[in-house]
């Protein structure tokens, strides 16, 4: 008989302003869902995609195909996956769309197979994934989708993933203009040489963020969100970035940025009310331009992939 | 009638590895101590200096002279001071040496003038002695030699420094082997530019620093004790250098590393114990030497600049 669970992984804020490839946070919303059972064939299927027509049902060509078969081989047995993938989160939204199904598949495979993996070991799966949709297997979108709350990746060889703590009023703001940045266009705009003086006061404030979050110190934490080494290389790659970011700022936001590779762009704020007066200003901005968009607002979650209740 | 007032302020460990040019941490000795009154002739006379005979009683040529002039510019009435310093640590050592002369100036100055000016003030006049002395004007030992405990210097402009918390059983050891390393070479070693990928991982480090120091997770604090950046360059300015880093890490040290610019090569771990055997470890690599050289060992000093008791 075989047994069929639905877990859900959360969408994700990587980077954070002065964190880049390293700093990442979950939201409540929106999410993924997996569908997923063993079978006996030995064989990935990819049995249906729901919310998005966009996606190859090709195991080979699917983020989660590519998790659940590196969860496959290294499981005794080499058993097989039946999935359906429930998409709440639109694919190139910069918020963490294929870590959000990369992280449900690795976690839900992990329950099927009686919680043989370390969450660590997950991340690892899940980054199979991220390799498979952008050339790069990186965690800063997994690791908080899969742990939840706020994350850093302090060392990816070895993998070394530090939950961190997360403020009880922390809110994020974000808003999707649905214009497509490929990431790995917004990595080529990146010059692979930083000057020493900008690498270090970019660390500053990371060291700055850090501290923020455990000291709940929201006037810190914001003095933290800035970016002196990605933003102004890709805010070009965002339409009316600049004036979506000030509204934000005149909304009370502690920092704005670019949301991992874009074109998604967030805000972070002390409690709900500035939260939903920011995200009348970002939407203001975007209804002024002939911009289709999402908006969400959402605290940081405390949960991760879970077992959908 | 003038009050003479006798102020100490501590040695101090700056980058901590991964932290160039932001992190810094007070020793609770050696030390140096100002002697210190205000005088009607508005001018700023060095009376002695005591324990070290290398260093100018020309208040234009000395970093003492600089703070207390910096002061007097900012004062009402343009005060002079009269000085005397002792020096408990010694110049060129790599353990904020000027730092701690400088931080003892400006929080003398400020006990004298009432107590106007704040901590962050008063790294900003210390920093006018780190100014002639280097040429540069940083804050990573000053900050700590102020406040004590561990700093992080967020931002230089405007100049922001956090405390960070201490855990209660950190260890530092501390060689000076008595070579001479400059501050203006050893800087002159840097690249102006870094590969973003390395700088990308120095981040994650410090990111795991400042998050082990409130976690007070050992563990975290000494993986994340890595330079990939400085120590590389540097190193070799210091004779027997990795010897010295493999004794104390042979010995338990949760990691070690170039203090400041150098010479002095310093180690963190966890509790006295361990800390004797560390500092035994690397003195016998000293020994093995020709090079002559102090050994120090202390738990991270909860104060910084303060009066005499």
């Amino acid at each position: 008989m075989e047994k069929r669970i639905r877990v859900k992984a959360p969408a994700s804020v990587s980077n954070l302003n002065c964190g880049f490839d390293v700093m990442g946070l979950a939201l409540e919303e929106p999410y993924d869902i997996i569908e997923l059972e063993i079978t006996s064939t030995g064989v990935i299927e990819i049995e249906d995609i729901r919310g998005c027509d966009d996606l190859s049902r090709d195991p080979a060509r699917n983020v989660v195909g590519a998790v659940l078969n590196a969860v496959s081989l290294e499981t005794e047995g080499n058993p097989g996956f039946r999935v359906i993938l429930e998409k709440g989160i639109r694919p190139g939204s910069g918020i963490g769309s294929s870590a959000a199904s990369s992280a449900a598949a690795a976690y839900a495979a992990d329950v099927l197979l009686g919680g043989r993996f370390s969450k660590t070991q997950m991340v690892r799966f899940a980054m199979e994934g991220e390799r498979l949709a952008s050339g790069s297997a990186h965690a800063d979108n997994v690791a908080p989708a899969l742990f939840g709350g706020i994350t850093l990746v302090r060392s990816y060889d070895p993998l070394d993933i530090v939950e961190l703590n997360v403020p009880g009023e922390l809110f994020c703001v974000v808003v999707h203009p649905e214009v497509e940045v490929k990431t790995s266009v917004a990595r080529g705009l990146l010059d692979r040489e930083v000057p020493l003086a900008t690498a270090v006061r970019q660390w500053g404030n990371l060291g700055g963020l850090v501290a923020g979050l455990y000291r709940e110190d929201y006037d810190l934490i914001g003095r933290s969100l800035e970016d002196y080494i990605v933003e102004p290389k890709r805010s070009g790659l965002i339409p009316s970035f600049s004036e979506i970011k000030k509204s934000a700022m005149a909304g009370g936001a502690l920092g704005a940025g670019i949301s991992g590779s874009g074109p998604s762009v967030f805000a972070l704020c002390r409690g709900e009310e500035t939260a939903v007066r920011i995200r009348e200003n970002m939407s203001r901005v975007m209804l002024s331009t002939a911009i289709e968009f999402d908006a969400y607002l959402s605290p940081v979650s405390k949960a991760g992939a879970q077992l959908c209740q």
